[in-house]
Parts: C-alpha cells; structure tokens; sequence
C-alpha cells in the first residue's frame, strides 16, 4: 500500500494512493496516520479494504508527511561510502547517530524555510524507514520485522549550525521544515529490495545526488537494530538513513540554497519531492 | 503551584501538593499534564482553584514525570563553569545543544537501566524548563514569559556511549528511563530567582555533586532563547541546562555507575529524586 496524509496543514486526512494512481480516502477506516495505524494489526485491515470502495479523492490538495504523532526523528550520518568520500570524513566503523527535532517534520511539497542567519543551506536525498512495532535490542535478521515501510525524506541541513556553532549536528538538522517526508509511506511489501533503489535530487533542474541505496555503509536493517540498542523505537519514529554523494557542501566550490531555489527529489517506488526554500 | 502525574506508569493521574505537602487529586479539572496543561490559560484556570477542595490522596504512590506527551527533550551541554574545568573542556563560547530520546523520560524515583554494554554511566542533576506556549526567535529578554516552570532532571549519560562510540552525544544520553524529570513542576511563581537555586547529588549517601545555578554559563532565559534560534519549542518541551561539577568521569580517577548503586539528588524547591541502577 502506499499511504498518504492529505490536506490543509493540521487538518490532513489519511488516504491511500491505489494502483492507478487515484488518491481515495481512508476516513472511515483510521482516524490518523499515527504510530498506531502502522502496527502489523493495522495494516493488515487495511490491506484487507478493496481500494475502490474508497472514496475518490478529486483535485491535487496537498501532502502532509505520511506519519505524525511520532516520538522520535532519528537520522544515520555520512552513511553512503561515496558520500563520506565527498565529504572529507573518514568511512564510519559504526553507524553516526543524530536526531531531528520532530517539529522539523513536515510534507513532501511544503516550503523549506532558510533559517535566519543561514549561510550554507544544504539538501540530502534519504530513503526514511517507519517503524511498525515498538523496538528494543532487536538483532539485525530481525530488524525489517519491525518496520512498517518506507518513505523519501529531505535530511535538509544548515552547514554553519550543523558543525561551525559548537557542539552537536542536531543545531543545523532541526529548524522548521528541515524534514519533508512522502509523500507516501509504501508499505514493505511494495519495495522488492530496498537496498536496491536508486534516488536522485535536483536544485532548480540541475541534477546535484544521483545515488543508489546499494552504496550504503550500514544497511536499512543494520540501522534498525543499531538504533535499537541505544533507545526504544516506537511505531511512528522515524529512521532517516543517510545521504548519497552531490550533497553543496561536498560541491568544489561548495554550493548552497537561497531563497526562491526549487529542490526536487526522488527515490525508486517511493514517490517525488518538491520544495521551494522561503525566508524564515 | 507544585505539579504532579502520580500513578502506576502509563496510568497517571494529574495532581498538586498543596502547601501542607498533602498530594491532591486534579483529574476533575485536567485530563493529563500535557503540554496544553501548561499552556498560560490552563495554569491561570489551575491557580484560581482552591486546594482544599481537591480530594486528597491516600498513601505514597509512585510519581510519573510531570509532563507528557512532549515533542522534545533538548539538552544544554557543558553549561557550568566549574563543571567545564573538571571534563578539561573549553568554556563554550555559545550553548551547546543535543537531544535526549523522548523515550527516556522517566519518573523520579524509577529505576535507571544500565544498558547493555555499558561500562561508564554517570550521572548529572540539573534544573530544567518546561516550556509552556510555543517559541520561535525569542529574545533573551522575553524568554522567560514563554517558560511554564521548573523541574529537577538527572540527565543520565553513558560515556563510552556518548564520546567513544563515533560521533553524536545522542548515542549516550536516550536510553530509556535516562530522563528522571521531577517529582514535581514548580510553576514560575513559586521560584524567587531561578539562578540562585542550590543543587547536589549522592551516589549511595556520599556527596558527589554541589552546585548552585549561580553558575550558570548561559543563563535559563538564554538558553531557551537560544534553543528557539535553531528550533521551534512546544508547549510541554523540556530542555534541561547542564550540569555542576561533581559528575563521575570528572573523579580522578572516575567512577561509575553499577547495579544496585542508590542516586539520590535535589535542587531547592524543586524537590527531591531517587533512582536504583538496575540491569537493562
């Protein structure tokens, strides 16, 4: 299934996107799409609807991120071999852990805010995993048995908070609107290898990440059970896993966002992103 | 006012200990302590009732952290002078923010898990704030006015976690129960001057932390101001301001938690939390 939060902000709806396309409304099935609503109990009365005895959904209203409600945005740096290369950084022995504040999270097409006083606004193309059930020291044979699916997210990023203001990444990853996620959640079953897709980011048209989940150092499920032994994952956090090379600050000269540029971003089944950055 | 959740986990009640120190029951007048709860309007409601007409509660239930349902817990690092000495660190020229999991919130009296594989865990009293309406670049001036009140926080942190394991502080500062918050908020009122609070901590009823919030690098009133500069707060929002000098891996040579060790600590006015350190 590919599962959507549809609408004004703070008035989305949940809604499910059927094979051909069409957005349908899941209203009279769950009241949100929150943590809850991603458990296996769930989703397997979900799958169980036949699509179109949903109602249609007309028009192109707008996306909200495919969860909400969540306790917990948790993202994996420099985790693709190519970019910790572009990067300057050593390859990780063991997966960087950070976190996003969750008031960074926000929908797939919604305006990026540049943050007053940002200097080098980034972008970072990442395939996101949802978690389904709650999780503490899972293994890694077990760790995709506890996620729900799979989303796009923009890991968006501030270079000058993020490592030149002192101390901890979290500074530059969480300003409003630094985490468009969607806009969909595509359910496990819908990804025949999920390290297998390949994802891409353009800025204003030109393409800046051309990467594949292939590259990357820990593997989705490597991540899972990684974070797991450090804190309990709920259904609904967010796992966000890193980010292929053609990242600005990786650029020669190093290049980064104004205000008025459009990012767009996609990754293999899982949908496509649109942003244009504002002032904050 | 003095603000309770007291209950088995997971089925709080709200209350107050009134003057007298007697514990009274507030479901009648609010669900939960929600960030809402503290929102201005729901403490002026709070404050105009009389607490003598609130049923009375029998016996030493356990106490829950005084707010739930948070967006965040934001952590301020190395914000005492003297602590900064006894770590070898620099002065930071500007707070240092990280993150604590939202999952690691705990009651006051509940017991600390030492994780698996830890070998270095300490502890860290500290005052935090709880925010109590939504702030976004507010200026140190006004911060204040955004703040609901006051509570003691032992901010747990597992070292070999935090700094020997690549990267983010996070890693060291999220597993569960690592956030005793409590057992009571103090709203603003009932603190004179929140930078001249005494504070300490005992490790098996030997003294190991003394401190005073006088010294404070950045003031409370700076750090939310600052912490809203990077991310928007929430009603409800924690952020704990660091800590006094007397922390394990300060000791020469340092010491650390095992199971079964006592911590008990305290700031004035804000009562008083005792944890066991307990296998995870």
């Amino acid at each position: 299934m590919k599962l959507v939060r549809y609408g004004e902000k703070g008035a989305e709806k949940p809604g499910l996107i059927d094979k051909s396309g069409q957005l349908r409304d899941l209203s009279a099935h769950v009241k949100d799409l929150t943590g809850e609503a991603y458990s296996p109990e769930s989703l397997t009365k979900l799958a169980a609807l036949d699509p179109a005895s949903l109602p249609a959904v007309s028009g192109k209203p707008r996306f909200g991120a495919p969860v909400t409600g969540i306790s917990k945005f948790v993202a994996i740096g420099l985790n693709y071999s190519d970019h910790a290369k572009e990067t300057g950084a050593a390859i990780p022995t063991e997966p960087i852990i950070f976190m996003k504040a969750n008031t960074s999270l926000s929908g797939p097409n919604d305006a990026v805010e540049k943050p007053r006083g940002s200097t080098k606004l980034d972008w970072e193309v990442e395939i996101a995993a949802i978690i389904g059930t709650r999780a503490k020291y899972v293994s890694e044979a077990d760790a995709l048995n506890y996620v729900a699916g799979y989303c796009v997210c923009n890991d968006v990023s501030e270079r000058n908070f993020q490592t030149e203001r002192l101390g901890q990444w979290t500074k530059g990853k969480s300003h409003d609107t630094f985490g468009p996620l969607g806009p969909w959640l595509a359910t496990k079953d819908e990804i025949k290898d999920v390290q297998n897709l390949s994802m891409w980011l353009d800025v204003n048209g030109q393409r800046r990440q051309t990467g594949s989940t292939t590259t990357m150092i820990f593997s989705m499920a490597k991540c899972v059970s990684y974070v797991s032994q450090f804190m309990t994952l709920l259904p609904g956090d967010i796992i966000t896993t890193g980010t292929p090379p053609g990242v600005g600050l990786g650029m020669k000269p190093p290049i980064f966002l104004n205000v008025g540029d459009v990012i767009t971003l996609g990754i293999e089944g899982l949908g496509e992103q649109r942003q244009e950055v504002v002032a904050a």
